[in-house]
């Protein structure tokens, strides 16, 4: 299993981040001591992965409580909306900032201290996160053989969560178990979250793997050695449609095209069922130099557009399954089965 | 229409190329003065593209010869050796060796000058690719509507051949009729010939483009504007299974799931009827680094394995027609149609 921390308390309800921008050179640990430090970090990537920037978001509320806990409720209120504001598509941020807010609420309600209950939610959420990722290992280990080779596209692995990951954990679990998992990792362009942490992270456990380029992805499958694809999710609409990394569409198609199965991994936390489907996702558009420019190497002429939307969404009917903490389920069960999550998960 | 030149006869027979690693930062032409220099340049890359290899080659034996004309036949089976030994994949570049091993044994039998036929062959065939890119221009151009939008990949355009290019070339000549055609053009990374190359030479005639990363495909052809899908090929089978850059297969896939039609654009010296499918196309593999580094860059952890294969094949039943100097062919007809193409360009 990982053997590292991509976020924890530091000093003084500060959050300390394993800055994700400069793996797999540097592994650097930042201490952010403002809701608008963390929010730089979530907005930068610094801290990504839809369950961990839930996560990190709460944290970031406390952290800024904490620098003026007199104020209170408006702190709390100002720190989610800066905290909201930063990434539209993964739905678990929001869902992260709501129930820190209802348990602050409810706190200065009671007259309990209002820090403590943040802290104490954040906390909650990212216990949460890690028993789900644990019970998606689990589910997802028996789709495994002995040996399987697994592809998989950007990172939804420890980096991207509270605890195993999503789309990995399944490998890590069979990984724990002696049975080889091998996984085949797009390097996901334009920021590189496979080459750089997925590639990262599974080698530093131990588990092998192979980066290829994303236009390899349908010649990879093609070759019919593939058990499965297992991907992550950002956010699933009530009809099992599911927005993730840009690319994750392509490979779908591409899976289907080969007869191997396609696999969504996420926690109830990325099920949206105030979304009615996929089109109805807000997709993140990110800047130009993403794709044009890497560190200060020009890649594409001076002046040349560039379309760099950072999610697509690949439609239910592409998803043999998709593995929560509640179950493998169909994507037409996603509707009756988020319902109790949401609810439950809110309290 | 473009207004450069990748390769042109230097100083005392040498080939003068415009080095198409260091594009599009900077325009820098290098004269290549041995057999063994114009190998170079082709095995890393300089010069590239299927019909431009093959141009290269011939006028790289031409090179040689005229270093040590005394030497005469020798020289050019040597010759012929070390530069067909650059690349696997492209079947051009064996077809233009071999035609001007054929014309200077002729030009030996015949008490010919040997450096004189050498370049006059290789004149032959640029001059003859010329024509091929006008012509699939013409042909290709009355698939395009006014201000259709085309999806290529990689670099099939002036860069890549001896004229307006293959996949461009209607582009070109839709462009030059007023049509204002628009090009989408994935970066095709590793080596980003799209965003390096094809994003140059387009928007340095005035044609507009726009850069994607190779995984945002899927997603820009289901918004439905893309009016079709034309590549170019380094080796097209006689059963119309055609290998190109690497990513071509994904991208005819999702061209497919959205009805899209999948046009291929080549001259006949890239059909080989000598090859019956897809299957038996040698498929180059090519250094690790390509895809792990980016000049003095590390993108992916040191030790982690990278599978890069060069190129891919996309079976003919993915394809809508090859559009070929001799016509817009289904893919079955091209058993037939080459057959008479490459007799005629053996002469």
């Amino acid at each position: 299993m990982p053997q590292f921390t991509p976020i924890a308390w530091g000093a003084g309800h500060s959050v300390r981040i394993l800055d994700q921008t400069t793996l797999p050179l540097t592994e650097q640990y930042r201490d952010l001591t403002t809701a608008a430090e963390v929010a730089e970090a979530i907005r930068s990537l610094r801290v990504r992965g839809a369950p961990l920037i839930g996560i990190a978001a709460a944290m970031g509320v406390a952290t800024e409580l904490a620098r003026q806990p007199a104020a209170g409720l408006e702190v709390v209120r100002k720190a989610c909306q800066v905290l909201g504001a930063t990434r539209p598509t993964a739905v678990n941020l929001h869902w992260a900032l709501g129930r820190v807010q209802r348990r602050a609420q409810a706190a200065a309600a009671a007259g309990q201290d209002l820090l403590d209950a943040v802290v104490a939610e954040a906390d909650a959420i990212h216990e949460e996160d890690r028993v789900m990722c644990a019970r998606i290992g689990e589910l997802g280990a028996e789709l495994l053989g002995d040996d399987s080779i697994v592809c998989t596209i950007c990172n939804a692995g420890s980096l991207a969560t509270g605890g195993i990951g999503t789309a990995l954990a399944p490998v890590y679990v069979a990984h724990e178990a002696g049975r080889r998992p091998r996984v085949v990792v797009p390097e996901t362009r334009p920021l590189l979250q496979g080459s750089r942490l997925t590639a990262w992270e599974l080698s530093r456990s131990g588990v092998s793997c192979t980066v290829i380029a994303d236009g390899m992805i349908a010649s990879r499958l093609r070759r019919g050695d593939v058990r499965c694809v297992i991907v992550g999710a950002d956010r699933i609409a009530a009809n099992g449609d599911v927005a993730n990394k840009i690319g994750t569409y392509g490979l779908a198609l591409a899976a289907r095209a080969h007869d191997i199965p396609f696999y969504v991994a996420a926690p109830s936390s990325t099920i949206d069922l105030a979304t009615p489907d996929g089109s109805r996702i807000p997709i993140e558009e990110r800047a130009r130099d993403e794709v044009a420019r890497l560190g200060d190497r020009s890649l594409a002429p001076e002046g040349v557009p560039v379309w760099n939307p950072a999610f697509d969404v690949t439609p239910a009917s592409l998803i043999a399954g998709i593995i929560t903490d509640q179950g493998l389920l169909a994507p037409s069960e996603i509707g009756s089965a988020a319902a109790v999550a949401t609810t439950a998960a809110r309290k």
